[in-house]
This record gives structure tokens, C-alpha cells and sequence, in this order.
């Protein structure tokens, strides 16, 4: 799995065939191919498994936070982390792949939907909110798109610094909208 | 260059050779090889030029909004249109290939800098605010992130029901900030 996210990362979609990620993870390319018979389902599992492990720590870090003022961007700065790994640099390779080819796509929409759902669900949590309040569902989908957005800027650059301003207004801004909407109801 | 843009959304980075852009152009391999040395060099003047035209166009189309409301939402969803067009779609497919192709980034990064100011810079005329307010400026940056973000979103599958009410609830929480930025000076 890790040896597949390294390759997509490294090599884009073009450079990483099933020869070269076998080759990397220290296998035959006959083992690999029986576990999973194309390329498609390899990285798509790769993207599942490794995405899975990182909202899963990320879920176990933030828990560790301590409920203060600036807690609301340090669980931005947390979520902006997995967008600006490898991870991101492999699943943004897979996206633009998908997106020029039918196959690719039909077999990496469901899974994207399970990967957002996991990360939109653990940031409701972190943020202590309720999102069946759509004006608190939006918010946090837009948060979450602009972290892509942010992610997408930092594949040609180290982008942090000018990430951190950035995620320090939108945090201010934020607490701003979700208290406003609180003081509501 | 709109044979070099639809080739790259269509086909990607590795399908998009100088051979298929010629052809798709009518001109021949040499006659573009003339003009543009390297593929890279191709396909930057083209994202640059199709992305100047459209900062243009959407300039004009945005001048001519009625200064009502809705404003603010009606300017966030046309920027947004120019990011989920075959025009985006071949600058992300750039944008990743060049993640994991230094020569390629180093021809790159100029540009995408030069188009990043452009657009910034036609989002701040059209909302009216004065960028050299760090707080507006990060505010600004943060919108251009989110609707890169969106335009992400979008590369896999049509989300534009989704991106309409993200950016509804955006347009509503910049304007306040803004406001209270405002209301503080």
C-alpha cells in the first residue's frame, strides 16, 4: 500500500505500473496482480487503506488537544497535514487520471465518497458541532475544500506559510460563523 | 492553444504530446515545434493564454452586475465557473504532473504565479474591498483556495448542486467578515 502511494506520488499515474510498485513494495508482480487484478484496484485500495490510517490517527492526535482558544486551528492545521502528504500527492494524481478515464473514475468515485464522508465526520467531531443544521454542513464542507484547495496549491511549492495565515483567518472566521448560528437558536 | 487545453483535459499530461495537439490544431508537428521548443513550453503559453482570456472575460461579464444583494454570491459563482472548465482540468492535469517533474514545475511555477495574481486581483476590483489589509487580503486568498478546492471536486463528477450552496454559505460569511473588518477600521 505505502509502496503504491510513493509511486503515484512520485511517478504520477503514467510512471506507476503495477512493475514498479511491485518492484517497490519487495514483491513478484504475479503476488501482486493476484490480490489485485488491475492497476485500478491496487491504488484504489492503497488510497482506502492509507487514508483510512491517517484519519484514524489524525482522530487519535486531535482527541489529545486541549480545549482552548486556538483549538479550532489546530484542528485545521491537523486536517491541512494529510492534505499536504503524499497521500494527497497520489490520491490528486489519481483524481486527474480519473478524470480523462471512464474505468479509472467508475472505480475511484465510491471510494472517494467513503474517504470525504470518514474525514468530513471526524471534523465534525473535533469541532464539537451538528451538522444536521445545514448552515453548520456547509460550513464544514466548505472547510474542507478550502484544505483541498490549499493542498492542490502545495504540489508545486512549499506552500506553509502563506497556508498558516490562511488557516488562521478562516479558524477566526469560522468560530465567528458557527457561534453566530449557536446564538440563533 | 485550445487544441493543447482540450487535449490535456481530455487526454492528461501523458497523452497530450505535441504530435496529438498538432494534429488536433491542423498545423503540422514542425510548424508547433517552430514556435514552441519543448511540450512544456506549449502548453504553459496556453494555459496562460486561455487563462488571461477568461480573467478578461469574466472582468467584462462581472462589470455589468447590478450592485444588489447577491452580488457577492454572483461574482464567487462565476470565478468558480472558470474553475471547473476543460481549462482547469488541463491546469490540474499540469499541476500534477509537474509535482513529480522538476523541469516541467521550473517552466510552470511563473506562470501559475502570474495567472494567481491576475485572478487575485480581478477578485478584489469586483468585491470591492482594499487587499493591503492583510485580514481582507487573507480572506481573498482563503476564497481563491476554497474555489481550487471546488474545482477539484468537480474534475471526477458534475458537483455543481453541491458547490452552488458551499458557495451560497461562503458569499454570506465573507460578507460579514468583511463587515466586521470594516466596522473595526
Amino acid at each position: 500500500m505505502e509502496a503504491a502511494i510513493g509511486a503515484l506520488s512520485e511517478l504520477g499515474w503514467a510512471g506507476a505500473t503495477m512493475t514498479v510498485i511491485a518492484e517497490r513494495a519487495g514483491v513478484s508482480r504475479g503476488a501482486c496482480q493476484h490480490h489485485f487484478p488491475t492497476r485500478g484496484d491496487l491504488v484504489a485500495a492503497a488510497v482506502e487503506y492509507v487514508g483510512h490510517q491517517q484519519v484514524e490517527e489524525l482522530g487519535r492526535r486531535a482527541a489529545r488537544l486541549p480545549v482552548d482558544g486556538r483549538r479550532t486551528e489546530s484542528i485545521l492545521n491537523m486536517l491541512a497535514g494529510i492534505y499536504t502528504q503524499p497521500l494527497f500527492a497520489a490520491a490528486a494524481q489519481l483524481w486527474v487520471a480519473a478524470s480523462a478515464d471512464a474505468e479509472l473514475r467508475a472505480q475511484l468515485l465510491p471510494l472517494e465518497a467513503k474517504v470525504g464522508r470518514e474525514v468530513h465526520r471526524l471534523t465534525v467531531t473535533l469541532l464539537g458541532v451538528d451538522d444536521r443544521e445545514p448552515e453548520t454542513r456547509e460550513l464544514v464542507q466548505a472547510t474542507l475544500d478550502l484544505i483541498r484547495g490549499l493542498g492542490l496549491a502545495n504540489l508545486m511549492r512549499d506552500d506553509s506559510a502563506r497556508r498558516k495565515k490562511i488557516l488562521h483567518r478562516w479558524a477566526l472566521t469560522l468560530e465567528d460563523a458557527l457561534r453566530s448560528r449557536r446564538g440563533r437558536d
